[in-house]
């Protein structure tokens, strides 16, 4: 997608020197548009775990390209039996609930099993992580055609008023490859004429709605407004929402989706008032090997720290202001659970399906076996 | 209730000055206590809009303290047959949503008829004031009794585990004069030896629980945690929530309850989840004119510019930060409508009672007629 006018993805090989690759640092986005390189294993599993980068998707192709990455720095003599569990392992400790996470490093994993020479490994690497992208963006394009059809439908069953999408966090362009997941049905109603607009939730406390979906939207034209995460749930009931899409970082094979903290309150508030709420996912994110989401997906625990301060810009400057008594404690989970129940539908690569066992299967019979 | 172990109310007459009425200007809370000196109609009526004090039991008191203030002021030969409807206009324009500014006016206005004396005219304002500000502070510490109960109930139940309860916004002593209408049964069973303990909802976009809520809580020694707004779903999904309350801006004859924003959010997890959800009200919040919360009580909408930017500390200095990319517009309502049938009970200053019509009638007969 475009940056003023720019073209970008999130995450790219650097043209002029082998062993680099380059990323949008996002910690200072809307304000700071920073282009960070990374040279280094360690850069890369940084620049996970520290949120330069985030959203599950990207996570995943960020991990691959860290496994590159450390594969073209190590020395020469490197026992890569040891080197590389080690490296996946490090990388897996990141961020515990995103599964692409899981996922693309024993994709990696496993097209490194018998190779030994250096030169082999660090191209297997560095292809596949080539290939996970290409796939992200070809899942995500196809997401967006599939949810067209869903914004055409209101579109025109409203009498061909703009059709108003609330999304929560960013599962956008930057939080995939190219085009994102939640929002990629957006762009496409956008760029073929329909109407829409967005409600942004702010999404508390890192405000990637505020943000980057917002800067997003802004760079693509695309209407919008910004809300505080309270507010959906009486725009919903004085109905000013006509649906919902969000993204998932990890769904389970029965439907549950774990999404970022907050995610459930507004599925709550959908189911109330009779909003459409859909999850945008490619299949990467399912994880066939859980059904219950609340009891069997790991919600990460971040540091009060993000709770308490929060950054913006002051006189051009990004500040870190402290919002609470400075002895308060606070509490700060990064994902909740929403039960399939609420869910009117999974907005897949492959189509749409109900959120259960059987809509998915249907949908991806080889993968549920 | 105390801060730095020094008793204060929100609003009280100086001492040394007649004409004079000192708030707390809570604006600069946590960071900065300030006292401020109200010397005219105008200025109350500024502190009022501009939220220097907040809450519908405060907002009540300010305004008729207000009224004495501009009868106080105004020239020995004004025509007050003009000058007090103008003034009672002229405060009743300050926020849309909280009852009580009506209802105290309106008492102002009707104790004020057929007199003509300016002398008399400020005497009558300046102990109706004073009367419904003690009014407050006798139906909170009702509330506190009366809530309290349920707390030993679930301390009981629980067997003898500390009680969780979450709350949004500040319905605290700071929202009123003394003890606060959902803190006030929590102050109740801190004082009697209950453990308690308080999650925080921040409350954006103005936090009035990150800087509010969580302020009276340490200066009073209760144990809390603050939270975005987003986790309390999360954290009634996993049972670490025994109980809700809040307060109220408005209450219908038939139990809806207009709050802060997003407290209907939390009302939908809290039924999804079989938590208690309980709404702590003097009856001052109650209008019997309305039935239909949803339909019927007007909502205030803020300027965007309060979500757009925050407030907080930075190295020492107060700091206004910007969230949002510049260019994206934001929507601000300050209020939601919990539907009854999301209420467990109404705690009132004459006990708790169903949300609806027939509980509330039974506890208050006279004022429904």
């Amino acid at each position: 997608m475009k940056i003023q006018n720019q073209s970008y993805r999130t995450i790219w090989l650097d043209t002029e020197d082998e062993g680099v690759v380059n990323i949008i640092d996002q910690r200072g986005l809307p304000h700071q548009l920073t282009i960070e390189q990374l040279k280094s294993l360690n850069e890369g599993a940084a620049a996970i775990r520290e949120m330069h980068v985030r959203g599950a998707p990207l996570i995943g192709v960020t991990a691959a390209y860290s496994m590159y990455l450390g594969l073209y720095h190590a020395p020469e003599d490197t026992d890569w039996s040891t080197f590389i569990p080690a490296a996946v392992k490090a990388l897996q400790e990141t961020r515990p609930t995103a599964v692409d996470l899981f996922n693309v490093l024993q994709r990696v994993q496993t097209a490194l099993e018998g190779r030994s020479k250096q030169q082999e490994l660090v191209k297997t690497a560095k292809d596949l992580a080539a290939e996970v992208a290409e796939e992200s963006v070809s899942f995500c394009r196809d997401i967006g055609l599939h949810g067209l059809k869903i914004i055409e439908d209101i579109y025109e069953n409203n009498g061909n008023e703009p059709v108003n999408i609330l999304t929560h966090c960013n599962a956008g362009w930057m939080a995939c490859i190219d085009y994102g997941t939640a929002t990629s049905p957006i762009y496409a109603a956008h760029d073929k004429g329909i109407p829409v607009h967005v409600w942004v939730d702010e999404t508390r406390p890192r405000n990637q709605g505020a943000r980057i979906t917002a800067f997003e939207l802004k760079e693509h034209g695309v209407p919008h407004t910004v809300i505080v995460d309270n507010l959906g749930g009486h725009l919903m009931q004085h109905k000013m929402v006509d649906m919902v899409i969000v993204g998932t970082d990890r769904t389970t094979r029965n439907g549950d989706v774990a999404n970022k903290i907050g995610t459930y309150l507004k599925a709550l508030a959908a189911h109330d008032n009779d909003v459409p709420f859909y999850v945008a996912l490619p299949s990467s994110t399912i994880d066939w090997t859980i059904e219950n989401g609340l009891k069997d997906i790991p919600i990460e625990k971040r540091s009060g720290h993000e709770v308490k301060y929060i950054q913006g810009l002051e006189q051009d400057k990004l500040k870190q202001v402290l919002l609470t008594p400075a002895e308060s404690p606070a509490l700060n989970y990064g994902f909740d659970v929403t039960p399939a129940r609420l869910v009117t539908g999974l907005i897949t690569e492959r189509g749409i399906c109900e959120a259960s066992e059987a809509g998915l299967s249907a949908l991806f019979p080889e993968l549920n076996d």
